[in-house]
């Protein structure tokens, strides 16, 4: 055991917190023996591992308040090593058995592959793309509600890359899907890894060919243009929101996205 | 039984093609009874369908000549029908049983998704990030060679994004991984399917800090510098290329990343 490792504690998929709110670090003595470790990288010249739960994510990401609250106080740099270890030690939690024959699967290469212990099949842990995008009509933007948000809580449109298209294809297919609006100059802004469970989001803007939306109700509960103004007096009330509008979360890139088209 | 359905005609993987190159459309009378149909969308107003074969991609897809034939040959329409295909039924065929508890899965949603017949684990078709860089130093491209390559043939850097990271972190960690090398101002140009799996090739432009060189000789068996003298020769060249260089291959978004360095 290499007594200048680092393990990151982990309550099933919960950070453990210190009392500022910052991931907390144990060696690798307090992990039990049976548990499977995924490294993490150096860190400080250190090696860091975490250890793989019993469990994988079991529900959506929104149904654990606490999830959202630890996301609040970890600095950028805990949020990324947690949000990297998270999507790595979930999909091994509910990757332990081979899709291609159903034998048991075990982990190799510090945890970026998994192997089947029958047929050999070597497993990747995996990254989805999902496109979220700034739509842009007459200085106002294009907001929706998942039925799932807390109220008053607004965000860009998203949606998965389906196989065989581009970035560019899937964010028109997705706005005309979700509200009826067909976008043009489709270009790319920024990118951002998501750990839930894990997610490459992709960050565009598209300008809309004309207002009128038709809602799909079974992905969105509502979706409305925002003014400038209205975008700029939501972001300025902080995280209560106005009346109206709570703007997205500093740790979504939606906020980044949002904060890019105010202040451009 | 929709009369009006058609069933893209497929061999295992590999598309049957007409005398022209084109791919060949059946009727649903010609599915085996017991294949599994994925839909694939409305195509002129007509529902399509392609079969999951019996077995998933073996070994990669430059093992399979013929399939390199087969792009070749396929109009842009058609090789965005059999890429988008070919990703969904190779998925399918390897993806039969319950990665979280090893029981039997089946398909729903017309192929969008496969369920648990045990735990009622949802599964979804997965496409994977890969980033794919034009690494730029006064005036020259970086480019390499895997080892799998045919002679002479050299393309962008490539690498997948992993759980935690950006595109831009993606690009710069694979540069300095694979070739020793730290970039600056990555920007996204644009993006291309890729059913071998089921990729999504994320094209970036990176500018190099110097162009020392350290290969890493288990991703690349070499990489070098590329005047755009030597670059425009390939490209006139054809499919045959120079003495020393095949330029990449029309339908590989390589082509077009180099293209648009070269005609910018």
């Amino acid at each position: 055991m290499d007594w200048r490792a680092r393990l990151l504690r982990l309550d099933g998929l919960m950070p453990a917190l210190d009392e500022h709110g910052g991931l907390l670090w144990g060696t690798l003595a307090d992990c039990p023996p049976e548990a499977e470790l995924v490294f993490l990288g150096l860190l400080d010249g250190r090696p860091c591992f975490a250890p793989v739960p019993m469990h994988g994510a079991d529900g959506p990401a929104y149904a654990q308040p606490q999830v959202w609250q630890a996301m609040q106080t970890l600095s950028p740099a805990d949020l990324a090593i947690y949000g990297g270890a998270r999507s790595l030690v979930d999909w091994h939690a509910r990757h332990r058995f081979c899709a291609r024959c159903g034998g048991g699967t075990s982990l190799v290469k510090g945890g970026w592959q998994r192997d089947c212990d029958g047929c050999g099949a070597q497993h990747f842990p995996r990254t989805d793309p999902v496109t979220i995008m700034l739509v842009e009509h007459a200085d106002r933007l294009l907001l929706g509600r998942q039925p799932r948000f807390p109220p008053r809580m607004f965000s860009a449109l998203a949606g998965f890359v389906e196989p065989g298209e581009t970035i560019e294809e899937a964010v028109a297919r997705e706005v005309l899907e979700e509200a009826g609006v067909r976008v043009r100059r489709v270009r790319y802004l920024s990118s951002q890894p998501w750990p839930f469970p894990s997610q490459l989001m992709i960050g565009c803007h598209a300008i809309a060919q004309d207002d009128a939306l038709t809602i799909d109700t079974t992905e969105l509960e509502e979706a409305r243009w925002f003014t400038r103004a209205e975008l700029l007096e939501a972001r300025a009330a902080g995280p209560e929101g106005t009346g109206d509008l709570i703007f997205p979360r500093s740790f979504a890139i939606a906020h980044h996205l949002v904060t890019w088209w105010l202040d451009r």
